[in-house]
């Protein structure tokens, strides 16, 4: 492809609304338009991008065994009422009429869809084990979407769905799986690492989360320096304190006068007591309307997962509203689990349990109590664990070594999902005896776009992207320096004809730009390999290739030209066959 | 791919709900599944073919230049109403609002999209041409979603748009991509037809549809036998009669009793006169409720297409509902123009002007006028062409030969759009001169399920489908007729596994079934090569080959076999290089 003819006109500005680096330096190189909130056109130069990552995808999945389909993403209302998401859901999920009032969603994610399939299409365990999946833009009614196509509400996902006769089956299934998306990432090129994680909307006890390493993740991920475990923070399990003993009667809590110490901060300098001996009571309320609070020690965070599924709701957010607080006679900055309402459920994390003598807001403006023990004092709690884990936090599993933690990107989520589905929509088969048995399932999400958007959260310079080759959308960045000139732009022309011919993608910037901004623009495109074409070098017979990574300069003779740039790119995994095939 | 791990779920009885031959064969196949009307899975084997549909187009459209982008399914309606066909598109276009109330619709077209995108990305006539095409499913919801994939309301289509500076550039564009078509639709080996077609929704003066010819096609084509004139007959344009010149005034209609002659030919029977002397009065009621008059000869039969466009309306109907008849105080079944409202818009045909001396309603039930001289007696009428073409007809564009007429299957529709979506958007490019000038457009729409399908009706037999080679899911069945030898199945192991080394993608029936079973199904899949691989014939050291479109069959010794396959498919077209490259 020629830079004249090809759409990729560069920014050299910072646009404002990009927040995160992927989704700035895919704006400046014409990657993607945004059309709306959450909503972008991929532009030829990311859909080349896309459609490499998209195959390597098809290529390790076929050689998994997986069969390829395509599900429409227009999806009726009556198959997620008969697995019950249609109430469940939450706002996510896009819903509409059509012209004939029949209700529809738009698919944010297709285990209805292919439930509906396997039932009808399984009849025998000679049928199991099978496993389908589809590339395909799906859509989120995300509330806030955000950073590019790193939360996008329209987005191109693989999703895979696997059936087995027995559990057995769906754990080999789970693992096959698991082991293609390393495969996947490892051809990508990308530092990725896979943790245990929640699962959220889609279901089932056991899931996989698939993260690409990088400072502007999301999301923190844990890992232990001893054992193997690591878990999306979401996700991570913390260790459990002693529980409390109390070995006499707890005297009454004393009130105390606060005035203006809203904060755990403030509070504490004010009572001079460590944050440690504070206690956190959160209000929340669910996308329902229910209010609920949340107690963790001063100096912890919230998982609000772990608060999430205790309620088993949709969706919750901090309540900030007035009207929340005054519904019940709560007090802003001087909540507290003790006088706390009935009708509120109330969560506190077991290491609030095991405090002994600690400050909670008394519900009464400029009020706190102090001398609380919670384990006494406490009434209608519902211990759950609800604190994240920190950096150093000592591992649970293996009680030895500590918590390292890293931001990561999810690029993948891999579930057994067991009979979730297969149960409520009757997907059975017939076993070896005759008998009917529900299918188990297992369910495999992998972001396309946002494995490309991640690929260059972690690959990029002060100058622009650092494509890995295998899913660089060209191989080549071929610089004709002297477009005016007809011996220049003759061999240019025959290196960008040849590569092309030995299957090496090459883009030719033959723009009238002068040298200096060639450059410029194609560190910022960051394909792999940059080969430079120009009237003063070519005088002495020489091309020059430079290494985008490493920056890494040569030149080589004109006539071993192709054939260097070949090599160069085999060293980059150019080239490479896929794991198998038929 | 074996067929023991590939969804392929043979059927042999005719599914009840399809109307037409590839809808019977895709469900017979297990390539298609219904989710809801009009809405599709696209099952493993039918994936295949569009993947190659596509691959064909992609190819072809790169090589004249084009390039490849993808836009998002979900746009805002802000961008529709800058266009104006927020209001003017109708029921087909699905509108919904997202959880924050904003308007959107489900794309089932990307002109303002991608006007969007050149208004923000065309600077200058440098920039220009540009030609930017997707692949892409869409959306539309029709009001009887039908024959399959011929009238979803899901489908996957190509759709691309070109930008010039000038109607030169224009008229370029559109040829080359006529060129273009016409290279796909020869590379997938169909029987196509280019006509002059009506632009409906999408706009512009100027259309090309493209048609694979097939005996159940939706539309009626003709075309002339002796110039190049060929037409959808929604288009096609008529010779018009000589305009009547009256020597005297006529005499007043008379009544005349026709008691229970409600249509055309009860009347001519009963009145003893040819329909060609009765006049045809119809009404019909547009999306918005409009009534409206249309009025032929009674042996023609009417152009709703023509009548859509003399009103300029979105959508109409047959007004069957009594209701609107009694509102004007009609009388179905004696209809006439005679006395009609002068608030209902009438539209006559040139022809009915010309006639001399006819029968029409008297909007009197069991009555009807004679005597009647249309360009006499008719007030109010607007005289439009509203009558189809005929077979035999004389064609008004050479004004020698005849009408010829065919059935085909729309499956590509090319625009000249002018300025429509530039102007009102604003899409505009500095000029040589440096002065602002509006983009011209073209729009090119291709659709690749209905391709597929028209394949289907254009090539099949009682016995099932019979795939073109380079758009079959595979190029070859390989049958096992005996699983259980071990000789035969490693034979039948070896072919497979070379063919695929080979690039000849092999679907082998390793399944239990009996011989009949087996030969049966793999006419019915009609994959263009069977090769059978059995105990008996590997006696004698032979295989057989069984072309699929022929039934011609071989043995052939079996160290031969894979050749002597390669061969035969090559006589089919397969393994022929693309039309170019870059």
């Amino acid at each position: 492809m020629k830079r004249s003819q090809f759409m990729i006109n560069t920014l050299k500005e910072t646009p404002k609304e990009a927040a995160v680096i992927s989704h700035v330096l895919m704006m400046r190189t014409c990657m993607i338009k945004q059309l709306t909130a959450g909503i972008y056109s991929y532009m030829p130069l990311a859909l080349r991008s896309i459609r490499k990552i998209e195959n390597i995808v098809r290529q390790e999945l076929n050689a998994a065994g997986c069969q390829e389909l395509l599900m429409p993403m227009v999806q009726p209302a009556t198959l997620w009422e008969e697995s019950g998401r249609w109430k469940d859901y939450g706002k996510e999920l896009l819903r509409f009429n059509d012209r004939k009032d029949n209700a529809y969603c738009l698919g944010p994610t297709h285990e209805e869809v292919i439930t509906d399939i396997a039932r009808s299409e399984v009849r025998s365990y000679k049928d199991l084990p099978m496993n389908l999946y589809q590339i395909q833009t799906k859509f989120r009614d995300e509330i806030r979407p955000r950073f590019g196509l790193m939360r996008g509400r329209e987005f191109i996902m693989k999703d895979a769905y696997s059936f087995d006769a027995d559990a057995e089956g769906m754990d080999k299934s789970f693992d096959d799986m698991y082991e293609a998306y390393k495969k996947i990432f490892q051809r990508c090129d990308l530092k990725f690492r896979p943790v245990e994680a929640d699962a959220g909307a889609i279901g089932g006890d056991f899931s996989r989360e698939f993260h690409v390493l990088a400072g502007s993740g999301e999301d923190q991920i844990f890992s232990c320096t001893s054992c193997d475990y690591a878990a999306n923070s979401e996700r991570c399990e913390v260790t459990q304190p002693e529980a409390l003993k109390l070995e006499a009667t707890p005297a009454d809590p004393q009130e105390v006068e606060t005035p203006g110490r809203k904060t755990i901060e403030a509070l504490s300098q004010f009572l001079k007591v460590e944050p440690q001996s504070c206690i956190k009571t959160l209000l929340y309320i669910t996308e329902e309307g229910q209010l609920v609070g949340a107690v963790i020690p001063g100096h912890r965070e919230l998982n609000e997962v772990a608060l999430k599924n205790a309620i088993d709701c949709i969706a919750l957010e901090l309540a900030t509203d007035a009207r929340s607080y005054e519904a019940h006679g709560f007090c802003p900055g001087y909540l507290g689990p003790i006088g706390w309402p009935k009708d509120v459920p109330l969560f506190v994390d077991p290491e609030v349990m095991a405090m002994t003598s600690c400050v909670t807001g008394a519900n009464k403006t400029d009020v706190h109590f102090t001398g609380v023990v919670p384990a006494h004092h406490f009434k209608n709690a519902r211990v759950v664990t609800l604190r994240l884990a920190e950096t150093g936090g000592k591992c649970p599993r293996c009680a030895d070594g500590v918590f390292e933690s890293y931001r990561g990107i999810e690029v993948g989520h891999i579930f057994k999902l067991g009979s979730k589905y297969s149960e409520s929509m009757k997907a059975t088969f017939l076993d070896t005896d005759g008998k009917e048995q529900v299918m188990l399932m297992g369910c495999y999400g992998l972001g396309i776009g946002r494995t490309m958007a991640a690929a260059i959260e972690q690959n990029h310079d002060d100058h622009g992207i650092i494509w890995p080759a295998r899913i660089a959308p060209f191989h080549v960045m071929l610089l004709n320096l002297d477009i005016k000139d007809e011996q220049t732009s003759k061999v240019a022309d025959g290196i960008y004809k040849e590569l092309w011919s030995r299957g090496v993608e090459t883009l030719l910037d033959d723009s009238p730009l002068r040298p200096g901004p060639k450059f410029k623009d194609a560190d910022l495109i960051g394909l792999p390999l940059q080969v430079t074409v120009g009237a003063r070098s070519l005088k002495n017979g020489v091309i020059e290739l430079k290494v985008r990574r490493t920056g890494e300069k040569r030149t080589v003779p004109l006539e071993d030209g192709v054939s260097e740039i070949i090599e160069a790119l085999k060293t980059m995994g150019w080239g490479e066959a896929p794991s198998g095939m038929v």
